[in-house]
């Protein structure tokens, strides 16, 4: 019998998601997007749709016991902003699971509670419930809600052949570097995307650049060419990094050329690439035009 | 400086509901209600609310690690049905996240995400996204939305002297009898309740009855008296257990008088006291008719 570090996170999903597709067709035929996206998709209003994401967090995974409790709180919150940011939605509602051994102190809960309500406040996130319960080690657990307009909605699948692919900052190094706490969801950003310019697929890299291409390649049945020399790269981080390195939580998207070429003047977008068709895979670009597959791996849990 | 333990898990909601109730004031002041009740009361349609709520189930804490895994799995989802009930409400949408060690079973977990669809199901929920982490132990949360006809929303706060106060099954014991795993979430009590009866006030049983009932009294600023005789005893459980022992997850409610005589005759619903004058606080009648005060303490978490 398989274990998990087998088959790793990807492969995990895969089978949930298979072992749920039946659930859904059975269950509320109405859910506009289930497992397979950044966040799940559902019915709401006339010209708008619920968005409905959760994200854990574990002490010694994705923090230590020395890292600052606001950090804590805020990355926690922080993630969960981030899926909202991709499928071009605006956040609004937030529980909050809290495991915690007795012993610590109460000034510490309060810190992070802190954090998280700190950054959730810069964009009218609300706290309105949640739970705690004692646990060995820090647990932290936030589901959000948020709202987008119907035609603003963006999710992995929707690429095209000949889109541009951008991302809105240098990759690799996220957790070394500790800006994995510290990230800014980029939610200002994918608003903009979305009024202004239609992206056709969006996500936020968290796997790592190579995993999350694939991703979208996946969900949009594409190709795509990465242009090497284009991968901004945050200093201290190789290629590798960027490419499989996670947590970057940067928004990579895919646009029709023409807007592509209105948003390379704009600094907060990196062109990287172009959406080709799906028998190419995924494939990398070297400065000496040298070009290489790459497979869709990247950061994974187990 | 105070550990988690000296304030206990009510004194730690008490600290974090005040450190939220200004960001929801200044926030999303239509939020209906938030931190303190079984679920979040959120804006939704004309005539509906949007209800949301969270459980974290924890290895060691809620479960061991010879609890079967489909058992896990349905407690997981079980709490969390039993909080959209306790509102009047009917569930819809979960996410779930799990953490886990890379060496557990592909199996056992599989079985678990099948235990959670499985009760699922039978209240069509649907699982529409989650996250999965690396854990050093099993942990589950999920989150859960639902929707509740505004006329039938029953809350905490609500219960008015002279109303009678019931409960929907036998309490205590419930740990130790492994009971905990395997109760049935009262939804099809409790909308037989709001479309017939519209209790004034209802919740579910997890802290025992005793801080359970406290917690009505406290937002409906009442108190109460207990027959201690009418009291529903489970097999093998004392008194004491039916007041202090946790996680019964059965419903207390309270309506006028006129309907809790009706409810008398129905064999799925146990009168076990009445609402008074804040002042008693809450009282426990004995089958001598001497009566005491008690506590609002009950199974804490820390």
């Amino acid at each position: 019998m398989k274990k998990l570090s087998a088959i790793g996170e990807f492969g995990l999903i895969g089978l949930l998601r298979k072992q749920f597709s039946g659930s859904r067709r059975r269950g509320r035929p109405e859910v506009i997007k289930g497992i397979g996206d950044d966040t799940a998709v559902l019915p709401f209003h006339k010209d708008k749709y619920l968005l409905f994401t959760t994200d854990m967090i574990v002490e010694g995974v994705h923090f230590t016991k020395k890292s600052p409790p606001e950090a804590i709180g805020r990355k926690a919150m922080a993630c969960n902003l981030s899926d909202i940011a991709a499928m071009g939605g605006v956040p609004t509602y937030a529980v909050v699971s809290l495991g915690t051994p007795a012993r610590v102190k109460v000034k510490f809960i309060q810190e992070i509670y802190a954090g998280m309500e700190h950054l959730g406040k810069k964009y009218r996130v609300t706290i309105v419930g949640g739970d705690t319960v004692r646990s060995d080690k820090l647990i932290i657990n936030i589901a959000l809600l948020g709202e987008v307009k119907r035609k603003a909605l963006t999710t992995r699948a929707g690429a095209k052949r000949g889109d541009w692919i951008f991302v809105t900052g240098p990759l690799g190094n996220s957790l070394k570097s500790g800006r994995h706490l510290s990230f800014t969801p980029r939610l200002k950003e994918a608003q903009y995307l979305v009024q202004n310019f239609k992206p056709t697929a969006m996500l936020d890299i968290s796997d790592g650049l190579a995993a999350d291409v694939g991703h979208i390649l996946e969900e949009s049945r594409v190709g795509a060419v990465l242009y090497e020399p284009k991968i901004p790269c945050h200093r201290g981080a190789a290629l590798n990094n960027a490419l499989y390195d996670g947590e970057d939580f940067e928004l990579l998207f895919t646009v029709p050329p023409a807007s592509g070429k209105k948003l390379l003047a704009d600094k907060r977008f990196y062109f990287i690439g172009e959406i080709v068709d799906r028998k190419n895979g995924l494939t990398l670009v070297d400065r000496r035009w040298k070009s290489r597959r790459l497979p869709f791996k990247g950061f994974t849990h187990f």
